[in-house]
């Protein structure tokens, strides 16, 4: 399997994702794009996404990206994230982008952003550090 | 309404609670907890909790822990939170502890605890800010 | 006092910005740059920079950096702050640099990144939360 | 060397803990207590303690926490941390305890607190992860 291959497959394995709705966009290398299309059982209190659903998707997001640049046999584990809610996530459709910003044989940080369908605002920021799991270790 | 029944309003307002199973299972002055039992449609690739349920779940007992030293017409916003995963969550259940550790007019400063569950284990850990919004403001 | 004139005042008022021997080095709005050369009064046990220089210099760029978008008369405090560090800081100096990333009447996010000398490579990356006090409150 | 005595060569190793006039307060297994006494040339823009030295610290105090735990031929490393400002550090000395809250081979996740002089108040709190560097690797 080619890293696109691997990926989606590890997000097909993801129930939770099916749960929440959510779609591989797009995968380049240190790069991934997630959507998730609004739904009323996604909600918090005031009707917008939950900051759950939000950090969900983006730390998937952050965590394929950081998978996108491991080798063919690893896995890839959150081992922490910090979210910044900027605003409520009043959008038909969040957009969450995972990013690469330095990539190691151990430990890849990743930022992650979520925008509104527009990609025009965005809603939330993560830095996220994701731990290489070898398997055969 | 006092402070447990405005917590309790307020958490069957968040459809995505419901959606995720979860239970309010305590509320006192600066701590909450609520619960949320396995299911297969919250799991990430290896059968586990996702760590976006963890999050949720755990986010939602600080915001009302955070709500529970609020002033009764204030609402809760988080501002950030940040999560370290210490373990894979294989459990049957998990409870979601949230306690202030700072209370202010403006800001309050939580700490979660996501534990198994026999409440033997620390799945994760959060620290998270909470902003107090006041009705009429 | 203008923006800049106000924030060099601040800088000059913080006594530890002298211990460290950081310099302000440039101010427009959202955006501020402080810069701290290599001394080994500076170091951690393998020589480099420590860690909480980084954390002083960073943090205070991005305070700034919030202080530029804040009316005349109010302060600056920092909530919060998260810090991911990327590289060992092996570098004559460092330029650290604090930018708006939301802007808001009583909270602003904050990104910020210190890179070593010749602004190549990124040795750390903050996101902060800001308070802004008004005087008079 | 033991434990204790290699925590103790590491940090005067540490200039920028002298330059801060920190002290090494206590080394049990898992926690580790500094201290670092007030000094007019350790202050911000209003005479109190800059959150960059409590950060300083207490980032030391976690990792020697971290380090308490690991192999005798092992470093460590901050990879990342969080600091939630609480109160003002208005103390005549601050304490900054660093406490492991999960060892494992090669991350470690410890919680910062740092104290007024009579350890009553709290003025801020860490998350810290830690990377164990095992030498010869």
């Amino acid at each position: 399997m080619n890293t696109a291959e691997r990926i989606t497959s590890n997000f097909n394995d993801q129930a939770f994702m099916k749960t929440l709705g959510a779609q591989l966009l797009s995968i380049k290398p240190g790069e991934v794009k997630i959507a998730c299309p609004f739904d009323e059982k996604l909600t918090q209190q005031n009707g917008f996404f939950h900051a759950g659903v939000l950090t969900s998707v983006v730390d998937s997001a952050c965590g394929y990206a950081a998978l996108s640049m491991m080798p063919a046999d690893a896995d890839v584990l959150s081992i922490e994230f910090k979210m910044n809610l900027l605003r409520p996530a009043k959008t038909s459709q969040i957009i969450a982008i995972g990013q690469v910003i330095k990539s190691g044989k151990t430990i890849t940080v990743c930022e992650g952003t979520v925008m509104d369908e527009k990609e025009e605002n965005i809603l939330c920021k993560m830095m996220a550090t994701m731990f290489c799991v070898q398997s055969g270790k």
